[in-house]
């Protein structure tokens, strides 16, 4: 454990408020926390990533936005309906949820991030938000960290956050986070949320720098189901508290902060693989000495994107087959006969052939619920890491239908 | 229905002898057809289309080689071991294979293409093929081609063949072929064998464009799973037995010769879908309006290969989120407001917004076995259309473990 971790998610940080409130977003009758604020006493730099999807909800264009010209320093963020395939009003909503917290908070719209996460294309019911507001700031502490990972869960079954405190620059500072992120998860931007705070003193182009470098080390490098969200979304907020001269990109205090941020997220992006829709495996698939990193990335995404692999893998069953077949496909330059695949340790296939390993050794391996594939290309020098799952008939089962929720919305207007 | 349809299928041409044995290669207990012969009485003009799969089944490669320099007039073909994976034992076996069909058809070895299709990385059990060859040759009959599509068949539930006649310059042609495939069906050549047979007298060339082409439009344009094999082969024999001029590339015969194929291997390649592993629906997905042929084949492909968009489809859950999220992430150029989806003629989505078309009538059409998705980008006039299935949890379930044939395998030293 290279950091120190810390309790309280993403209030450890100095200086960071927090609440959230059940508003009965996705179903009025249903007592569970789904709007959440989090809120830093000082003036804050920010950044955030986005998802590449073309199709973004309302709240990721409304957050971007806010980003461009402004630092904010207040997150509103619910669960239940992700405002995507919303039009002008959707967009028109996401303001309004930003300002009914920006009000009571005295700061202006644009000092406010939005984030929504849940079903796609139905109205936000914003009769049951907008009265929140209020609500939201009188009940600010700066011990509700945990209360905001719960209200942005879905289909999660457990709450994710972490802290850590660590030196910069001879001050101690901390950083906390909260992720969310169990379907639609794919790299480039999961489809996820993760709101970061942190009491550092940065300077706005070193958080941009060191979030950038750290999502493209954790969040790009997960896949569960390989359907990319119009929702995902990464705020970082760094208010200063933690005192000192404030870091400057390009230096080695900035470096110390990407490290620490970076560590952070991965930890954070391995927990949302795990807590994945009905997985039943953590793999880690690294794939070695490629000529390129580009070409490391593509194999070892087409291994952890097969769904004949992810099922083996469900199975139980060290199917190499599957796998030299998805790096043929990759689209990266490979020589077959160079190619070796082990299941940790022990080879499955040397030089593109069976290797001589026994069945029931590799069986071992590929029965425990965490397990490293390995394929050494012997062509390069570049490796990549990507941290994946296993497909499960359940997973499909519980992806079949939102047919009755919809239903539902009809009746109760949310739909027009 | 634009062609007369014909019974015998790859026998259903002039001169094409057929025959196929239970050899016991994947399981020498079991009594089941699988290993075949197929044999033209005249000199043929050949042609093959295979996988684009970096990693290539020794019978791929093999049977590349032998077209790239002459015209083949066999084909032996097996199921039970795909013979991939096996280096240059493997290259040796499939060379053996066309070797002990040649000598007693009194031919070249070069004059016979070689297909193989099961487990990956396994040797093949050449002791129960190679005494097989002369009884092949033995039993070759003009009316055998329905046993080459059932010897070709793995986890296919019934076998497909197709046979239609067609007058061509004059001439009545036919042309009849048999396919294989129902898991690894990706698009870029299909995971799937397909024997094209005809008695048409086209030119080399003729039939390499014609074939390119009526792939292109037929076993490219369909997913089943998304994992594309390592065996893909299609293999067509022309032996000009319908007499005639020969028909030459750019001109009328070649074009009607080319619809014809066109349309046979089409509706194979359909015939593949709805036998797809464990598939209930046959869902054709239509891009239209896209910038640019390949946009909108980039949308199409990402639309058909969604996991979340297949399992709604099992679901019976008209789910139109999940198809726009799909369109968004796609890599194509599209603009969110611009655009509509379609249940068959029913809108579920105008302009990014969703549509006031009942729930219940929606329903209805994702109920049905067969339906039809249109997604309309209004960005341009390019049109491309995929045929795809349903994701079910039986699919995962039913690929779950290749585990126990691979024990028996080396149990029996097919692994060395």
């Amino acid at each position: 454990m290279p950091y120190q971790t810390v309790k309280g998610g993403v209030c450890a940080p100095a200086g960071f408020l927090a609440s959230a409130v059940s508003a009965g977003i996705k179903n009025p009758d249903a007592e569970r926390l789904d709007l959440a604020l989090i809120y830093s006493e000082h003036p804050c730099v920010s950044s955030g990533t986005f998802t590449t999807n073309r199709v973004k909800a309302a709240p990721v264009r409304v957050s971007h936005a806010h980003l461009r010209n402004n630092e904010i320093r207040a997150i509103i963020a619910n669960s239940g309906n992700a405002n995507a395939c919303t039009g002008i009003k959707g967009l028109e909503d996401a303001r309004t949820m930003a300002n009914c917290v920006a009000k009571p908070l005295k700061i202006r719209r644009r000092e406010v991030g939005v984030c929504s996460t849940g079903v796609i294309g139905l109205r936000m019911p914003m009769e049951r938000i907008t009265p929140h507001g209020q609500d939201l700031v009188d009940k600010l502490k700066p011990n509700n960290g945990t209360k905001v990972a719960k209200a942005i869960m879905t289909s999660d079954t457990r709450h994710k956050e972490l802290a850590i405190t660590t030196q910069i620059n001879g001050k101690e500072v901390t950083i906390g986070a909260c992720v969310k992120g169990a379907g639609m998860i794919c790299p480039s931007m999961a489809t996820m949320l993760c709101f970061v705070t942190t009491d550092a003193k940065v300077s706005r182009n070193c958080l941009e720098l060191c979030l950038l470098e750290a999502v493209e080390a954790s969040f790009n490098r997960i896949t569960i189901d390989g359907d990319m969200s119009t929702n995902d979304t990464v705020l970082a907020l760094a208010n200063g508290a933690a005192g000192g001269s404030r870091i400057q990109r390009n230096t080695k205090g900035c470096r110390q902060f990407r490290d620490a941020l970076e560590w952070v997220l991965t930890n954070l992006a391995k927990d949302i693989v795990r807590d994945g829709e009905r997985v039943t495996k953590f793999v880690t698939v690294e794939v070695k000495n490629a000529r390129t990193y580009l070409d490391a990335k593509k194999v070892a995404e087409a291994v952890a994107k097969s769904q004949l692999v992810k099922a083996s893998w469900n199975g139980n069953d060290p199917n190499w087959g599957r796998i030299i077949h998805a790096v043929g496909y990759s689209r990266a330059p490979i020589r077959e006969e160079l190619i070796d695949i082990y299941y940790e340790d022990l080879p499955a296939c040397i030089g593109g052939l069976v290797a001589d390993t026994p069945l029931d050794k590799l069986r071992e391996i590929a029965r425990e619920a965490r397990f490293k594939i390995v394929v050494d290309l012997n062509l390069g020098k570049s490796d990549y890491t990507i941290y994946t799952s296993d497909l499960s008939p359940e997973y499909i089962d519980f992806n079949r239908s939102e047919y009755a929720y919809w239903n539902q919305a009809r009746k109760e207007g949310m739909v027009e």
